[in-house]
Order: C-alpha cells, then sequence, then structure tokens
C-alpha cells in the first residue's frame, strides 16, 4: 500500500476501506506518510467526501490510535457533554452539577485549546485553586462520590485526531463535515462516557454558519456515535449573538452560580434544559422532555444544584465558598461602560464573534497555548437582542486589569459598540434551539 | 498575507493575484510556507483549476525564482526542443546536428531525471568521455563554435518548480495541466533559448494519456510561451509503442547513428521532421514546412547532419570515432531474443510501457537519482504495430551485461513478450503527429 495511491483514490473520487484509512492514519502518526500526504489527502476529502462507512472507519481509528478511559469500575450511565463552540457558552458550568444532583455520573474531559475566550476548562480553572489536572484514578474516584469530575484532556486521548487537527487549521481543511464528526466524536468515544449529548452550535458566531450544515453535523455525530455503540444525541442552537449575560472566564462563572440561584438568562436556561432533557432520557432517569423539566427545575429552585456546585468545587481542590461570595474570584480591577449615545430603539444583532474580540482584546483568550489568560476579562452584557436601548443606556460593561494598553481598551470598545445593530420596529426574541429534524 | 488564506482562495473556487502566488511560492522555496499548506493548495489546484493569468503568473514566479540563463553574446535565434517524455524517444539526438548543421544554434539543457531508460542526457553521455557537466561559459562557446552544446540542468534553474515538482510527485497532485505546464514552459525559458518547440506525448506510454488532453496542454503552454515573449511551438505526438527500434541509452545512440546515415525508421523520422520544419519556420531559416523538409532531408542526405554530430561529440570530449564503429559504445555482452513460437497475424499493439519495464529490469533505467545507469542494457524491437508476425520471428531483442540476475532476465522477456498483442486482420499504420487543432 501507497500513500500517493491512496491520495489518488480520494482525489478520483473513490471510496477507501478500512485497511486503506489505518495505514494513513497510523502512518501519519508513526512518520511513515508525510506531512504534505496526509494534507493533500484532507484537502481531497474536502472536494471528495467521505461516506458514512470511511467517516465511521476514520473515527474508530482515531480512537484506537490512544488510550481510551475505562470507566467500568463506575456504577450506571456516565455522561459527557460536547459543544461545538460558541461566545459565552458556560453550559458546561450549569449543566453538570444539575445531572449530577439528579444522580447522573459526569465525566467532563475537556481540551484546554485555543479561541477568543477561553474553554470550559479555563472557567472552571478562573475558580481558585480549582485543579482540572487529574489523573485518571482520581477522576474516577471524584465522579464516584461526588458523582461529577472537569478534567483537562490527557495527552494519550486520541493522538491521531491531535496531530491531525493541527494540519487541518494550518492547511484550510477544517470545514468537512466527515473529518469535523470524526474528530468530535473520537474524542468523546475516547473520553469513555456512553451517554453522551452534543451541542452543535451554527450562525454567524459560530464555526458551522446554517442550520442546514448544523443538522447535517449533528446528524452524522449522532449515526456515528451510534453505530460505536454509544447513547448519544444532539441539540442544535443558534449562535448568533453571545449566550447568557456575560463572556469571560470569572464574568462567566458568576452568571453560572447566579443561574444555580434562579436567576436565568432565558436562552441559557433554554438550551441548558433541552440538553440536560435529553441526557436524563438516554441516562434513563427521565422519560419523557416534560418530566426532565420537572427534574432540572426541582434541582434549580430547590438548591440542590448549586449545593452540588459547591461539592464539586470543593472536590477539586477550590474553595466553594466563592458561591456566595463573589469577591473571592478574579476579577477585573477596572472597568467601562459602553453607553448608547442617543435613542437606538431595539437591538437587531449583536454579533457575537465581535463581542468575543473585544474580550480577547482584554485578555480574556489565548492566541497560543503557551498564552496566559486573565480569568478577570471580559464583559457583560447590558442588551441583547430585542431589547429597548435608550440614551445613555449600557450596552456592554467591559472589565480588565492594569496591564491593558490604553489603546487596546478603545479599540475594545470600538468592537462592543460595533457589534450591535438597531432597528427602530420591535425586534422578536427567537428560541434559541432548533429541532433536529 | 497567510498562506492559509490562500489556500482556502483557491479552495474555494477564486482567482489568485500574482503577489498570493508569489508569496505562496516565495514562501514556501524560503521556509515560511509549510510544505503541507503548499501541498494542500496544490490538491485545491487540482480540483480548482487555475486560469491562463494565474497559470503565466506561476510560471513567471518559478523562472524569476532562480537564474535565467543569458545568450546575449550568441548571435541570432538560440533553439531548444523539450519532450514530455516516451520510450526510445531519441529525437534530440538527431534533431541537435539536424538544426544546427542547417545554422540553428541548439542549446540543448536536459535533467538527468528519472524514468524506465534513461533521459537524453544518460543517451548523450553512454558516448564514452562525452561531457554533459559544462560550466555556463564552456557551454555558451561550445553553442558559439560547434552551433550546439548538450548540458546538464544546473541546479539554480526553477529551484521553486524543482522543489514543488518533487512535492507533486510525493502527494499525488501531479496531473494538472496549468502546473505541468508552468513547470515545462519555466524551465524552457529559464534556460534561455528564444525558439522553442514542444514534443507533447499521449497515449498508454505517456504521462498524458488522450489526444484532447495533450492539445489543451500543448495549446497552454504554447500560449504562456507566448505571452512570456518566447517563439515558441508544439507538436503533439502518439507514445502507443515505444519510438523508432531501439531502447535504451547506446542502443538509441547507435539508432541516431543509423538515422542520420539515412536509415530512417518511418515515425522517427516523421517526428523529427515535423519538429525540426516547426524549429526552422520560427528561426526563420524557412518560411514553410516544404522547405523545410527540404532542407532536413539535404542535411541527412548530404551527410552534413553526421559531420554535425561528429563536431559535437568532439567538442564535448568524446571520441567522434563511435559513429564509424558502433564497437566503442557500451554495449551489452549478452542478448536473449524473445520469438514468436507460432504465426501470430500482425501486430496489433506494442505496449511501451513494458517494453521500458523490461529495459529497466535489465539496468537501462534508474529509480534513486544515486541508481547507476547500464548504458548498454535495453532492447531492439524486431516488430512493430502493423508487422506481420510468422513462427520464429523475433519480436524483441534484450541486451544485458552478467550482473543481471538469471530471474530478471525471465521477467524482463516475459515483459517483452508480453507487450505485444495480435491480430489476425492486417492493422493500418498510423501517423504518429497529430494536428494541434
Amino acid at each position: 500500500m501507497r500513500a500517493t495511491d491512496i491520495i489518488e483514490k480520494k482525489k478520483t473520487g473513490n471510496v477507501h476501506t478500512y485497511e486503506e484509512l489505518k495505514f494513513l492514519v497510523d502512518g501519519y502518526l508513526n512518520g511513515t506518510v508525510e506531512e504534505a500526504q496526509m494534507s493533500a489527502w484532507l484537502m481531497a476529502v474536502c472536494f471528495r467526501g467521505l461516506n458514512f462507512d470511511e467517516t465511521v472507519y476514520l473515527t474508530d481509528i482515531f480512537i484506537k490510535s490512544g488510550d481510551v478511559l475505562d470507566f467500568s469500575n463506575i456504577e450506571g450511565h456516565i455522561a459527557d457533554k460536547h459543544s461545538t463552540g460558541g461566545v459565552g457558552d458556560k453550559v458546561t458550568l450549569v449543566l453538570i452539577p444539575i445531572l449530577a444532583s439528579l444522580g447522573v455520573k459526569c465525566a467532563k474531559l475537556s481540551g484546554r485549546g485555543l479561541g477568543m475566550t477561553g474553554g470550559t476548562i479555563d472557567k472552571f480553572e478562573s475558580i481558585p485553586n480549582f485543579n482540572c489536572m487529574l489523573s485518571e484514578e482520581d477522576f474516577i474516584s471524584k465522579i464516584n462520590t461526588v458523582g461529577a469530575a472537569i478534567s483537562a484532556q490527557t495527552p494519550n486521548l486520541v493522538p491521531a485526531d491531535g496531530k491531525i487537527y493541527a494540519l487541518r487549521d494550518v492547511t484550510s481543511t477544517v470545514d468537512n463535515m466527515s473529518l469535523i464528526a470524526a474528530s468530535v466524536v473520537s474524542k468523546k468515544i475516547a473520553s469513555g462516557a456512553d451517554v453522551i449529548v452534543l451541542d452543535v452550535k451554527y450562525g454567524s458566531g459560530a464555526f458551522i454558519k446554517t442550520l442546514d450544515e448544523a443538522k447535517i453535523l449533528a446528524d452524522l455525530m449522532v449515526k456515528i456515535g451510534q453505530k460505536l455503540g454509544r447513547r448519544i444525541n444532539a441539540v442544535i442552537s443558534s449562535m448568533e449573538q453571545p449566550l447568557g449575560r456575560a463572556v469571560g472566564n470569572s464574568l462567566e462563572v458568576i452568571e453560572a452560580i447566579d443561574f444555580l440561584k434562579g436567576k436565568l438568562s432565558y436562552d441559557l436556561y433554554e438550551i441548558t434544559l433541552e440538553i440536560a432533557a435529553k441526557t436524563l432520557i438516554l441516562s434513563e432517569v427521565a422519560k419523557t422532555f416534560e418530566e426532565a423539566k420537572k427534574l432540572v427545575d426541582a434541582s434549580i429552585l430547590q438548591g440542590k444544584a448549586l449545593q452540588k456546585f459547591k461539592e464539586i468545587i470543593a472536590s477539586q481542590g477550590g474553595n466553594p465558598e466563592v458561591v456566595d461570595n463573589y469577591k473571592l474570584l478574579p476579577m477585573g480591577e477596572y472597568f467601562i461602560q459602553v453607553k448608547a449615545n442617543k435613542d437606538m430603539g431595539y437591538v437587531k444583532t449583536l454579533d457575537a464573534l465581535k463581542v468575543a474580540h473585544a474580550c480577547k482584546l482584554l485578555g480574556a483568550g489565548r492566541d497560543k497555548k503557551s498564552d496566559k489568560i486573565d480569568f478577570g476579562a471580559g464583559c457583560t452584557i447590558g442588551k441583547k437582542k430585542g431589547n429597548k436601548v435608550k440614551k445613555g443606556d449600557t450596552l456592554i460593561t467591559l472589565y480588565y486589569n492594569q496591564n491593558v494598553l490604553k489603546s487596546r481598551i478603545e479599540e475594545a470598545a470600538n468592537y462592543a459598540y460595533g457589534a450591535y445593530t438597531f432597528s427602530e420596529e420591535k425586534v422578536q426574541k427567537e428560541r434559541i434551539v432548533a429541532n433536529m429534524n
């Protein structure tokens, strides 16, 4: 078997065998297939696609390229959730305490990753001393005792996907559905959970731009997961404007705690409920959405989810008192309010990427893995789609620390202001969760 | 400018600017653009293509990536010829003496390259002491005195094409017309000639498989060359069976000398005349094909081309007596005749690649640049398309030396025999040169 023949086969629109894909992927990992060959093949895949069987093969080969976590010592279903990424997405922070409080074991492995405003691990780590660098034993033990644990992904999970993802990033071969699906599903399966719910985001603030594409990707990932023996489902949600009312690591932790205290943003509630319900049903805790909703609402209203969040914080070395005293969290020392200089009418759109970029300028994200995040940097959003805006109203409040250059602060404020468009007529708020079919 | 954006641009079917292509090619040469990025772009080009302007830009950028030979010290037109490669293609060996004898200066730069049966340089070098490693001064001086010189390409010509060609070879991105055209034309233009005639071969024994593709490629190369200010034309010729009656380095030299003595294979004559005529017309030595034909025929019949060949051999350090004494050339010590074991009817097809493979098994070609060629190895062909074959007739005679394993000789004989198909009905011989339009 030769790499050039495999590339040629895909280039001319043919279908690969399992052995061909294994030769290519394993060869790339061990160096017998050149980086240039893998990248040519990836580009050919962007044009020709992979069929369902090839995509399942690729996912399976990714999984087998490294370790697979073994949760056989944990009783019952183990749930995991994955989001394709959005601005202000703190769903995991509220979902895990809710599910764990309802008896669903949650094993959350997450990459540190790049991105404008930090990943899930960064958000948890913005709680002082919260330790996400758990050994496998520690991870399992915490799941057994507290019902949930959060850990940064170990380097031995799906190394093939890691290496290929880095290559896709520099060769403009990211946006193929099969490559995305194999990457996501292989990581989730190798992470060991048997119940998986995916949050596929679409819109201007997401990687996937249209609802149709999101449906295709969600459907594909669910089918791959099922084929590989997992209980899996997906939620499709719009990412046109930031989720909730905070963007930035500790600011999102605060919003999450507020949420668990019953101070709900409607959009964060909508999507959290949808994901929680699907997880509860797959985990055989609830039979219907209505039953699941009652459980979720009760968990929040009775303070059980909040209590569970404190337990999780304590379990991972953090101070659970942050829940009652936000001053224990890192906060931006300074803030600037971006205000409306006249009556604007109604917010028509709020560009999530511009808001994220503003936060990144203030230190909330990183470019390189070695960059340090300022956990306190970010923003709170005063006005979202549909809100009426009068002269002097605060649109967005930016938080930062003194190390940020004045010119950057101005640039961030301009981005924040420029994220808005307005309309004189009333603008309808919309549901953000779409139907799968 | 970023490489990923340029890749994305081509991937989505857009047109590059000169600056974008220069950024990519120069960056790849100096290491700021990764090999994986170049290979992804090449694959995108295979799907999306380059338009004419982009192809001209790429050719120009290739040329400017290295040295360009300067023939301003040579008076009159300087001609060069290029073949896209075929089996038994010794046209250059007879064409150059003919043209030089008619007053056309010939500057033949050629790569050593890989291939089943040696390249043009190997063929000349099979003449003992014939030196193709000429300095630029030496090259020019010999063209001035003898009228022609043959040199192995210097490493400083079109380094961008050299590096990209090597990459295309391992990434299955060879077969795009624009990439092929830019590669060929850039090399010819950097080689300094102002009159260029291309021999574009098609068929089972050539890289280009169909006449239509050959026409597209020839037309494209001619237009690029014209756009870049050269007098350029092309010949399209069939490569279904080997050209002439010998394959292998010194065996082809012998056939070339025989040709210059008037012992002509019809197909070698047809194509040589076509290329010579186009060169003579572009060089303003002849006005019409008929006039050119008279000149070529006279040069051969009057022994002028043969005399010029002796001068060229002497000029480059070889012994011109080889022309009268073939025993001075390296020859296979042994031979084996592949014969028909019954009356076969007529040769229907003779697969050029199988014949070449047989010769390569005996040592006539190389796999790696460091491999040594056995100049004496190869074959002479007794029966070609249309010939009648009776029991006992010799189809092919294989020449080799004692270092070749017996099993290899048997394999070569099998390849040679298997290269033939026969027909009971008479088979028409066809012209091998096709019309350009």
